[in-house]
């Protein structure tokens, strides 16, 4: 039995030219890989009726599904509707539940329906509509020569909805899937080369699982992808290869399968009844913002400071102007004055736990001393009874400002993981105990 | 002439798989395209030589260049230079000064090379290597039927620096290349299709410039594209229709060619010899950090507070605890208080202001009146002489916890933006005076 193949397409020029970046690829591969689909290809067209006509027609040859994003939008540049009544060789037709469906849209927003959007209910002869729970334009599912094209809007997130709810049922009954389990395990603090290298012996190209490494914004991913005969065989597969990784990489290793960083800290320190909060400099907020964005934070983060200047460093974290003139703001004295500072101020009832940011993230700002990408982090921590620990160290990379930024967040979070778990740290540390007054 | 052509590979099964979103291929569509090239595609290819020999061939024969990015790295998943000699017929060569670079770079990070790295200075004879200043892989220059290709590390700062230094020149000066200008102009506070009528005359297909619109995080982007037989024919064809663009837009745009909204609202606060202070509740730093993300900053942006719970609300922002009670954290009142707090907290000695979102991110807290995605946003200035003003508004979104969180901070920045002008916003905006005791 042949597995079942999908081709991606992405409709648009803001994506042929590069003006948007393709993030839907990215998620639908992972979902029909998981639904034990082959991927074909992923392919990126633009806006020229032509075009989208020849390559919906390559992709019909070449796999037995389509999924087809964007172009379904109500403006005179979408043009994935008319593509493909072409290519099927039929006309458009106004369908009048899809129209209900976009004026009821509408009212939900209180917002007059422009008539432009009218378009969006058209739909070729014979194909049929698939309901867009999340936004105006529904999708539509027809069949050319003989594969099964589903077409959705470019939105992510109402594609993520559409494909869910109408194409992942299709597509997950259908014989020859194959049966392939993936894992991912996520660490942080250690190098990518450095972890490859820990298990290379894993790594061989065709092995079963694959195995493979990538990494963004400090955070490596290993990446297990196991097939069997049977679901149990692909799983057992995973399982053996998962514990041996894990034999090597042991406590770096945080999470699996996306979890965030962020999410596990959030989550150790839920268990633990300890609140968080931050003070940040270079990181502006960042730190703050990847905690927030983690559902349910409001049970441990309670306040984040972004203290920018100096002059905000003392008054609202209290670190002493001496130590700003006498170590620098970015120092292993001023990070640790912040986070303590924070703490000694805020009335906490229970353990709790500051995380500080203070470096270097450029372009200008760099010493020899104190290159950009220089950031010094710390992790206090104040225990009920007053007793405080302040671990800190500092940490480099090579990288623009944003992702200077984005390394030191995830390298801080991944400080505090290592503080509350008791785990070492790849990186040089430094230990100072202090008492609340 | 014909219009030379390319086509642009990327490696690797973290793509092909979707653990990955691939970013270079739009930014490498972006730069061909404004060199004159023309895009025939974008494909993507896992970590099977097999498969990145037979795309190599395939991508060699349509195009007169392809860009390979990705599968250049230390590990045994990386293949890209074993498919390409393979591809070429020929064998490969440790490149002396190659691994000279690696070495070296590795003592600039002062870090033990991994002997994992030594396949990095590998290169199939008869290419050329391509100096890597970011990183440890050097990239590859060769010919394969006729076709310039180029091999690049995945790594998007590495890419792109490589890119600029050795692709950059070589595509630049080839004969037949298109006379072609992109321009883009970016605008916040409306819809897509609202824009998308009120320009749907300079829309059509094929029409020169082509002109397309796309959104993310609440920001809009419309998009010229514009052809001519010479470059001031071009830019002539653009300039036309970036003016008809404005006549209907006027006011709402903010930026143009990748301007972020923070880079304009920080140039526009310099100007003015403002600064800028942020208080978040639901945004959580990330207002802040887009604003800390603009190099030169720290000249306007003092501080920012991200008062989580209800009690850092009061205990850093002054909020009156019967105006949380009365009117609730969501609440014009409430956002007010805090977006004043601060303002009356600091001591400014010159004009101020600041930005303050209280909401529902969701995905749970949401009520009748008050849904998931309700954002309350503030802008208040306080002027030297202690006067006070204060815009605010309320902020919807359908959409999931990030994205909800920033739209909301974009549409901030946006009310910024139009408070410091004085430009009208779509939005009911509700001002109030205020004075500092």
């Amino acid at each position: 039995m042949e597995q079942p193949t999908v081709y991606l397409l992405s409709c648009g020029d803001e994506l042929l030219f590069g003006h948007t970046v393709d993030t839907n690829s990215a998620w639908l591969a992972e979902q029909c890989t998981l639904l034990g689909w082959r991927i074909v290809g992923h392919r990126t067209v633009g806006d020229v009726t032509p075009e989208i006509i020849a390559a919906l027609i390559e992709a019909a040859n070449r796999a037995d599904a389509v999924i087809v994003t964007g172009g379904l939008g109500p403006t005179l540049d979408d043009r994935t509707r008319q593509a493909l009544a072409h290519a099927m060789g039929v006309g458009l037709r106004e369908d009048p539940e899809a129209l209900a469906e976009i004026q009821a849209m509408f009212k939900r927003f209180n917002r007059p329906m422009a008539e432009a959007n009218r378009v969006q209910a058209l739909i070729p002869d014979g194909a049929e509509r698939i309901v867009n729970p999340n936004g105006t334009a529904p999708g539509i599912l027809a069949t050319l020569q003989g594969a099964k094209v589903f077409c959705m809007p470019g939105v992510p997130r109402e594609m993520r909805e559409m494909f869910k709810q109408s194409a992942l049922p299709v597509l997950k009954g259908t014989e020859g899937a194959a049966h392939e389990v993936m894992r991912r395990l996520h660490l942080c603090g250690r190098g990518e080369s450095d972890i490859g290298s820990a298990i290379r012996h894993l790594m061989g190209e065709r092995s079963n699982p694959e195995v493979g490494t990538a990494v963004a914004e400090a955070i490596v991913t290993v990446r297990l992808y196991a097939k069997g005969d049977s679901r149990a065989e692909a799983e057992k597969a995973a399982h053996k290869a998962e514990t041996d990784i894990r034999k090597v990489l042991g406590n770096d290793i945080f999470g699996v399968d996306g979890e965030t960083l962020a999410g596990n800290v959030v989550k150790l320190l839920k268990e633990r009844g300890a609140s968080l909060v931050t003070a940040e400099s270079c990181t502006g907020g960042m730190l703050s913002s990847l905690i927030v964005d983690v559902p349910g934070a409001s049970a441990v983060f309670r306040q984040g400071v972004t203290a920018y200047a100096n002059q905000a460093k003392t008054a609202l974290l209290g670190v002493p102007p001496e130590t700003l003139e006498k170590y620098g703001a970015v120092s292993r004295e001023t990070v640790s004055a912040m986070a303590e500072g924070l703490l000694r101020r805020g009335g906490f009832d229970r353990q709790a736990y500051c995380l500080a940011t203070t470096g270097v993230a450029g372009p200008d700002g760099g010493s020899p001393e104190k290159p950009v990408g220089t950031v010094w982090i710390a992790c206090s921590r104040l225990d009920a009874n007053g007793e405080g620990l302040t671990r800190s160290m500092r940490h480099n990379s090579v990288a623009d400002r944003r992702a200077i930024r984005g390394r030191a967040s995830n390298t801080a979070l991944d400080l505090l993981r290592r503080t509350i778990m008791r785990h070492q740290s790849n990186y040089p540390v430094e230990e100072s105990h202090w008492k609340r007054d």
